[in-house]
């Protein structure tokens, strides 16, 4: 029975201080608006209109606390201040150079009608595309330490739609095809979570700022309604514990009229600190090969023996090859000695330091530097943390010391098996998303920060945006990669890149490993045309692109190569040209380091007739149009994957191109100024 | 990545014992078979047909453990054994007499292929309608204590359908309206929850013999695919710590062509060990009135003052009409101190051993005694449990000395805020399924048997069939009761009972307190005509049952009264007749205590034209039927929900009974045999 609550409520109202009203906070341009209150059994909660139309109805605030109350009714409203705020800042690299940050900010206090008097706060922070809140626990009523059981924040839709999404806490973490369902349809699921609601309004679910604190996931209820539900730890019953004062992530909803709207939101950045290692000019977004594909091939092995790839003469052999074509980077796996026993399952295998005897590092770092193409490090932990964090000071000096300057680090287990060692020398089980898992993804991007080299993680952590407050944290990997569409059953398929666009990317960068001319994976095609190959370069971004093919396999294909090699890595500015979740998406994007733009666009199985207006373009200046399309009998399967046209065409900003793309197709357009 | 997978399976198949095929295991009835073994990964699994159709495809087995890696891959079959059972056990109380345990056993050995060799089974038991399975840990190889954080345990339905459901793990614990949703529009979800797949086939979900160990709800992870998740507990890292060896809940799956079988199946009461308590003839299946629909009324009160309820004087009035009318207990809530306070957030205050003054326990007992009504007691913990067991025996004794044989406990919290202090004096917050929660159960369960009392929990954890083994836990609340109508919103509505009677009915017998014949709420209606009212005396079983409604509005309708007074709490015998889950219910029940039988229907608001087959009846015989319908006007709303007509027949086996069920209407009959 529940209605003790009713009476709870009344006996309240005769004891709570002069009631504050509810408060509301909206956008810079009105159009957001954000409402903070009690409801009538003193819970807080909050809610979210949109042009006076509800976007998130009223939606409970709390937590649960393993030793303490319950801190979600029984409050009151008994503060607020308000703050705005109007700042544009640069990245040293990133989608665009210059970032706004114009934001009306609304904190709220609350506090406990009971004894003990709890006290805590919200902060809103409302921006034109979406909002961010985050809860401030700065009061000590919450005594010195905060054991949270559960957060309780709820995110109610206020419309059924379509969803998009992944499982939450399941056994392979990120790397899932995404579900198109009903929004009532999705059960536990990782943000981004991006909805649509019927009315054509777009929404997406994440966080910002995840530093020591659990993971969230959004487990539906009932309906459109969704909670929080924090990713549970080995380590003990509270999946976050912190001292007073700290504060959680944000929460953000990001609100869009399009799916466009969605992808080019600079919320997720605007919500993190800014850079806190300083010049990081040592880190340059770049192109990379790598002795990788082939051990996805299974032409080549990780471990010991005779096709392994981490030879001395085989890297050199990438070396040349990157050398000879303008990569700035060659990753080589299986390096280290480690891989020749039941390594995906004992992870203390795995050396930092002791490199297999066939592959010279000390006479391979003088070639790299000779060639001045520096070899990527890679270090595979297979989960094991402890084994990881006892070498990774020795790990990364070796690195350092041998010229590298990024490092991809790997984390194959399943999702809540990673073996995580504390200090008192306990040793439990950890989810992706764990309290602790956070502390040690911060410790490898700080400790590798000293040694001026840059973190791509994979199989990592979800990307919060903490790339602004340590920018050498550059890529993850994060979902369905290349991987899959060499051995995945089903492969990613037609309409993976056009939903990842709307859901993983939202996150932040991803090293998704395109360029696979071949269009060829173990014993399955790739589903996807050659132009389509191209077009992820401009589409997926990533301050590290990967040019994952093998080299005798760029030889064969020149002309197409000839994109690979001149898509720039780093941009001035990126505009979500048309897209429809799932379906396509077209993207241009200006290069940081001349007058160019790309345009690229990616298609499911359906194709589809595109007409690119050229309006981005500087007006009056003529440009040189290098358009690698679909041919006319293009298709994902097949022989037709291979269907391309090359041509060139002058253009102006006045001029339109229309660009078929083929079933699982696409384009890539690059677009020169030409000299005045 | 995750092809590591597919090298590592091969690597295994080298080193793999003599491999076992898959084992299977079918029904007496041959319908259903089983089938265990382990896939391409090495990871076991179960799936389970019937007819050769798949009614659960491949689902995997296994757990997470905080300390140890995950159990569920690299694992083998190294040992099998058999066993079928054909039993017919006698019930002290139940829906009926006689209950026949017949299945065949499977017990499945795995073991590790790896340095640690761990070892551990599965038993699978498969009746005519469902089977049950549980893990059997008891092999050194695991460790002196296994701490499981999480069981990946999956359930993935073959067809998509249809689904009633409540949310797992939410505030309010069980007390929902059910979600009618398709299969794959389930979220996380509390057990028992039931199925109906495209085909039609009805499936149930749940565990039996919840003893010691975390409860499960089940979460969808995609599509109809389902897996086990254990209540989280603040009482650690792991939510179900056992020490070797042990055995798992059993995991249940109903199977059965529709609606009535999953009623009456029998398997939750055949998982349960037999009755430890011996002779339990000091509890007799009653009816009984008592101080509680006059507080939700909000004319009475549970807290001292001018409207308390549990005054001597108005428990007398209670005993007087108690005696007079035939029940056998009278309900007191409200009468110990604490609930004068902010009771519902602080349970500490609630005394177990101290009668507000106006309570003269002393001179009820004695007229309690005289009169020959027992008193039935009140134990409300507010979920201060630490507060409860530190007064457990005390205020047993008290009551055991006032002549008091059952007494129905509460546990009002929010679901995961359960106040439990630890024998170290640690105090954490625990969900209603929490491990520690089950051991808090059954001492209080065990604590009462020795002094032959029984127990009646609101705001349980949910049945699981342990009245089998302590048959002094006589029911439970565990979802929305008659409470609702007086202030809930919405109230129960017409499609509750139908639904409750194959989901929470599923699990055992129900206090839903129902025979409110005013049909009148606080200030709302209840949903329901009068021959409803009576009905669900039928449908819903308990051994106890509840004459809920003030002895006043009992005088204003006799006629209506007399079934009430009429109808056991005991059976011989049990069917379910006609039924569609969520839209109508025809339930037969036999008197355990003589030759009378009992027909129950109810409807929602589409109302049915219903035909009762009465051939369940002694053929040859003749039976007065006494029976009480809705009028011709009868309806759910307004003046119309007291249309009712009562009637007596002469019938015998060979006649049918029309009886039309009005929109939330219902009909009740007693078949009287005639002397012979």
């Amino acid at each position: 029975m529940t209605f003790f609550r009713l009476l709870l409520a009344t006996l309240l109202l005769t004891v709570a201080p002069a009631a504050f009203a509810g408060e509301t906070v909206s956008s810079p341009d009105g159009r957001l608006t954000v409402t903070v209150d009690v409801n009538g059994e003193w819970r807080p909660f909050y809610r979210v209109e949109r042009d006076g139309k509800p976007v998130i109805t009223d939606s409970r605030l709390g937590f649960l606390l393993t030793d303490q109350d319950k801190l979600e009714r029984r409050l009151a409203v008994v503060g607020s201040s308000r703050a705005s705020h109007d700042e544009t800042w640069e990245q040293p690299w990133g989608e665009r150079r210059f970032v706004r940050d114009n934001h009306n900010e609304l904190t709220v206090r609350f506090e406990e009608q009971s004894d003990a008097k709890r006290k805590f706060g919200v902060v809103f922070r409302v921006f034109d595309d979406g909002i961010g809140f985050r809860y401030l626990f700065d009061d000590a009523s919450m005594g010195q330490t905060v054991r949270i059981a559960e957060e309780l924040t709820e995110f109610n839709i206020a419309q059924d739609g379509t969803a998009w999404w992944i499982p939450g806490g399941e056994w392979n973490r990120y790397e899932y095809l995404y579900e198109q369902t009903p929004i009532s349809g999705v059960s536990v699921a990782h943000t981004p979570l991006t909805l649509r609601m019927a009315d054509g309004t777009h929404i997406a679910l994440h966080e910002a700022a995840l530093v020591d604190f659990a993971g969230m996931w959004v487990k539906r209820t009932t309906g459109a309604n969704f909670r929080a539900t924090l990713a549970p730890t080995g380590s003990g019953a509270a999946r976050a514990v912190r001292d007073v004062p700290f504060a959680t992530p944000w929460r953000t909803i990001l609100v869009s009229d399009n799916a466009a709207g969605l992808a080019m939101s600079d919320i997720e950045l605007n919500l993190n600190e800014p850079n806190k290692l300083g010049d990081v000019s040592w880190f340059k977004p770049h192109k990379y090969v790598g002795v990788w594909w082939g051990m996805h091939l299974a032409v080549e092995s990780w471990g010991s023996g005779p096709i392994h790839g981490a030879t001395t003469a085989n890297v050199k052999r990438y070396i040349d090859f990157a050398a000879k074509n303008g990569f700035e980077g060659v990753l080589v796996e299986g390096w280290n000695v480690g891989w020749d026993g039941d390594w995906f399952f004992n992870g203390s295998l795995f050396s930092f330091t002791q490199p297999y005897p066939d592959y010279d590092f000390d006479e391979l770092a003088r070639y790299a530097a000779k060639k001045g193409v520096p070899i990527i490090g890679h270090h595979e932990t297979s989960g094991d943390i402890g084994n990881y964090e006892a070498q990774l000071e020795a790990g990364l000096d070796l690195m350092a010391q041998h010229g590298v300057k990024t490092i991809k680090t790997g984390y194959v287990t399943d999702a809540c098996n990673l073996r995580y060692v504390h200090a008192d020398g306990i040793e439990t089980r950890e989810c992706t998303e764990s309290q602790v898992m956070q502390r040690h993804h911060l410790k490898v991007v700080t400790e590798a920060a000293k040694r001026h080299i840059a973190i791509n993680a994979h199989e990592p952590v979800k990307d919060t945006g903490l790339r602004r407050t340590y920018p050498n944290w550059v890529a993850r990997e994060g979902a369905r990669g290349m991987e899959f569409n060499a051995w995945g059953v089903p492969p990613n398929g037609p309409s993976h890149i056009p939903t990842l666009a709307f859901t993983r990317m939202l996150a932040g960068p991803m090293d998704y490993t395109p360029g696979v001319l071949s269009l060829e994976g173990r014993g399955q095609p790739l589903q996807m045309t050659q132009a389509r190959a191209l077009a992820e370069y401009v589409v997926v971004y990533s301050p590290i692109q990967m040019a994952a093919d093998l080299p005798e396999n760029y030889a064969k294909y020149p002309k197409a190569f000839q994109f690979i090699k001149d898509v720039p890595a780093d941009w001035s500015e990126s505009r979500v040209l048309d897209a429809q979740v799932g379906d396509y998406v077209i993207t241009a994007r200006k290069d940081r380091n001349s007058a160019d733009w790309y345009v690229g666009g990616v298609v499911d199985e359906q194709g589809r007739d595109s007409r690119v207006s050229l309006s981005f373009l500087d007006p009056g200046r003529t440009y040189r149009a290098q358009i690698y399309r679909d041919g006319p009998s293009a298709n994902w399967e097949g022989e037709a994957r291979f269907d391309i046209i090359i041509e060139e065409k002058r253009v102006t900003a006045a001029d339109t191109l229309d660009l078929r793309m083929a079933p699982g197709g696409g384009f890539a357009v690059r677009l020169i100024p030409l000299k005045r």
